[in-house]
């Protein structure tokens, strides 16, 4: 490999706002207090990542850059101020889910190999930055976790994306090339379960 | 900021005696068996401050001072023998948790800031130290988490008091005077929750 | 202690294959699809270890040697195909899972104990290390814990084998011996429950 992904801050925090905004869209919806809602933000925002970064032995970033939690902040005040909004816009926010999902599991792994990880843990740590906010989200909520949700490809979807880019970059492919394909592939399989029903075995 | 707080060891140890009669009594009402009363205290008593040191990428105190395990045991045992007497004490209990909820989540902020965290994630770990115990009890016993419990002013109460004290610090307040102006704020507004019924918006 | 035990890959990756046979059991029988068969294998596998090292500060050996996760997906991919038979071999899996909880524990407390922790917290963390997985697969699953199911010495099983070998060590009794009745009383009491019906008070 010669080029290393610098995780680009921006995409962190795309993926802290977007699982803020699904963690606190829940708590609107379960008619938690606005405790509850922050509280439900920051863990769906930053709780990936943070796993991530603990299983790589490192102060996690989110608690290294106040931007972490800032952003978590503002994803769960924009939901307390215009849930509304939010939920009119279901397929927007399914979509931008669906480009982030791919993402930020594809920057997961390649933090784990820039770090000396093999091909299977970098893509197990992929996996973990990807879902880890939405399964804590599920777990502090009592909800069965999304990914042993039949039917939705969530994880296959995101594990699809993660395996390609962790190949395509092992076998030289240029290094945006393989995030482009990889992205692309959990983003299509997403769309495809949403509008096509598609379905895993 | 001119001082640094030495955790003191005996505010630890007390947050974890209180968390580890908490989870006991609940284990109790539950009909858990003996392991179960003792593995719900170890968890309440310790995993806010483990959840704490893992984070900031150190060796946990409850691993590397036996006392705050030992101390976890003798409030699981406390309750084991004599579980109608403190069932009896629920005010004296709720006072009591009261000074630690406030207590433990500025320890926990400070212990932050001290490792060169800044104000934002300094107040997330501290309130990390203070409700992870009792959500890690809530969640392995199938609860709703208490901070998502509306009306009970219970993570506003602890985060009213972490700000406060972080604010007071960062403005060059005496240490003592902050630690003691938070704490009374998390006090006031929990036994204000309880007794005169205050709510969160 | 003159000795230590190098934790011997082969019982690390056997107790993986056995909590991974579980964990994919439990998704087939919840009827997930098979991401979710092989996330709830994975999980139950490596998440026990995982979590040890975690608090000892240490990067996860399952993410340090890939053998870790081929073993987890080999368990998965056996239920997979072969979920039937595992299922008639109800009592082959109850001994194995009876031997692997004692010496995996046995080997948590071992390594913490090389690791420098003192008594109390190397037991702890030896009850973490052969319960996590199974405790981490329950809760993702919205499972009561077995450790808090009562009657079945699950915990008081592991607990006493992990207690006596770390007493037995500690004054200086040879560690293979110590190892083999460790194990022997945490296999004893679990097939006791089972057969016989013995119970906690």
């Amino acid at each position: 490999m010669e080029e290393i992904v610098q995780t680009p801050i921006w995409l962190d925090l795309l993926a802290v706002f977007v699982g803020a905004i699904s963690g606190a869209l829940l708590a609107v919806v379960r008619g938690f207090d606005v405790a509850g809602v922050f509280a439900l933000a920051i863990v769906t925002g930053i709780g990936g990542g943070m796993i991530r970064d603990v299983l790589l032995n490192q102060l996690p970033a989110s608690l290294d850059n106040p931007w972490y939690l800032g952003t978590a902040l503002a994803g769960a005040a924009a939901v307390f101020f215009f849930a509304g909004t939010f939920q009119r816009m279901g397929a927007v926010m399914l979509i931008t889910d669906a480009v982030v999902l791919g993402l930020y599991g594809i920057v997961g792994a390649e933090k784990a190999i820039a770090n000396g990880l093999e091909l299977l843990p970098a893509i197990l740590l992929g996996m973990i930055t990807t879902i880890g906010g939405g399964t804590l989200r599920d777990v502090l909520t009592g909800r069965p976790p999304e990914i042993f949700q039949e039917g939705e490809l969530y994880a296959v979807a995101a594990l699809a994306g993660v395996v390609s880019f962790v190949a395509l970059d092992h076998l030289g492919v240029a290094l945006t090339l393989s995030v482009i394909i990889g992205s692309a592939i959990t983003f299509g399989l997403r769309v495809g379960a949403w509008r096509r029903g598609w379905r895993a075995p």
